[in-house]
């Protein structure tokens, strides 16, 4: 049975999501820490509930999608938690971007009660999750994936099974990787075009559809360009990915020079005071670094 | 008059560039350091030279593509040098990769003779030179530019002015900067993959769609997990071209942070042994620093 459904987490991502369940006609029961967006959601015709415990209750599948590791564990194990309501042969799937190691641990607390935990995050922004062309990439119990592709297919255009618990979020890590690498080598790329007294948005269009071309260049670096930092992705969540790709490799001993320098300018950007503008301000990092040099001028 | 032109460089990328012209109906006088590649066109109808002064005398139009800065000054302003049979009028076309200072310098020292020297970098590799599909990014003299223009069609398919003598010079090193960013961004990510235990193969056709993709990603990336290090840009050249953004972005003072960490994990890939290998080789280097751990192992 996947006919009722959970969701608990109603932010930027959660909402669309959950609107767009409700609207495949799911029975969907919704849980979230403020309570506007529950509001929103039942006005819509999703069943409100108080705690994660009263949405497992009511769900044979439960959604989270939550900002960080810490907010899943409680969600999931604490007090007044889905633990508390989860029968027997329902499942979880948390969209979260959160730690492998955590997902591991879940899912094995959650296996002893018979309970499946997929680590299912995606990528793709807000307008994604409205229009359901999400990419979800999915870690854990094969048949249980199996059962729940129905239901992702309201969400995502691209569904894809990574392997044992922890594959989702370790390919969403390698995903984030890979941003934050291209974006720093976008940022770098506009800021010596603008130090060097070349028409930025020129080079651009020049370098971006060749061999230096990446999404974060083409989509990104005209927004570099004209200092428009709205978000499209937070550089406060960058961050987190960042830090839980750097714990990951360092429980690996793995090291990742060039991811370790993106998080560090990450945590410049946010301490800067660019929490909540797009990643692309990372390029304030490096013209602060570059001081108030003119072209032409040494 | 644009219809005599010389050629001087006859590597991997001049000699189908050179053919080209020669297809194209030009008379065309070609020089290179070793001999053979001039026989090769000479068989097609070029005319042979035994020097660049030599060239100069017979042609309207020189093109260079050299391999570095000094192999251009050599080649301009040396003994038996463009300098000695340049006439006024005539212009020069530089398409190697070299200093943008180096081309200021010289441009400036042929400005007195009445000779235009154009920096005229190019980005594709050997099949878009074979095929006339070059990026070609111009800086200088911009009635100049607008003469050669005719000629530059027969090599690439985007012709670009992109402003005083330099510019194109500049405009490449830009396009190196992404080019070098992408390229390590890439190679952590499936370093990653690998040393999480997830299907590398997987996980680059997963993200390479979306806001983790470059050109370097989806080209290069497959290359890294299969250890193809066959050269389609070769890590020595990228390691020069490095050093050139290096060199100017320190005569501006402008702290490149990732792209300095590029520069130095290729300089470590090239003293590894790696420098007539593709740059995708540059996972070799992070492989090494990650030592022989297995996924799974600590």
């Amino acid at each position: 049975m996947t006919d009722r459904i959970g969701f608990i987490g109603l932010g930027l991502m959660g909402r669309p999501m959950a609107r767009r369940l409700l609207a495949a006609g799911y029975q969907l029961t919704v849980h979230n820490r403020s309570w506007r967006p529950v509001e929103e959601l039942a006005s819509l015709g999703a069943r409100p509930a108080s705690s994660p415990k009263e949405v497992a209750r009511e769900s044979d599948v439960v959604f989270l999608m939550l900002p960080d590791s810490g907010d899943v564990e409680q969600v999931v194990l604490g007090r007044e938690g889905l633990v508390e309501g989860l029968r027997s042969g329902s499942i979880v799937i948390d969209c979260s971007t959160v730690s492998p190691e955590t997902e591991v641990a879940i899912a094995g607390r959650l296996k002893e009660m018979g309970v499946h935990y997929l680590d299912a995050p995606v990528t793709g922004s807000t307008p994604a999750a409205e229009s359901g062309t999400l990419t979800i990439m999915v870690g854990g119990d094969r048949e249980a994936f199996e059962r729940v592709v129905p239901v992702l297919r309201h969400l995502g255009s691209r569904i894809e099974y990574m392997g044992a618990s922890g594959s989702g979020q370790l390919t969403k890590l390698c995903n984030q990787i890979a941003v934050a690498g291209n974006l720093l080598a976008a940022a770098e790329a506009v800021l010596f075009a603008e130090r060097m007294g070349l028409d930025p948005s020129r080079v651009l269009e020049v370098i971006g559809g060749g061999a230096a071309s990446s999404w974060q260049l083409v989509n990104l670096g005209p927004k570099m360009v004209g200092r428009d930092y709205r978000p499209g992705f937070k550089a406060a969540h960058l961050k987190k990915d960042l830090r839980i790709v750097m714990e990951v490799a360092e429980s690996r001993s793995l090291p990742l020079p060039l991811t370790s320098l993106a998080w560090q300018m990450v945590r410049a950007l946010v301490s800067m005071g660019y929490a909540d503008q797009g990643t692309q301000s990372i390029i304030e990092v490096l013209r602060s670094l570059a001081g108030s040099h003119k072209p032409g001028t040494t």
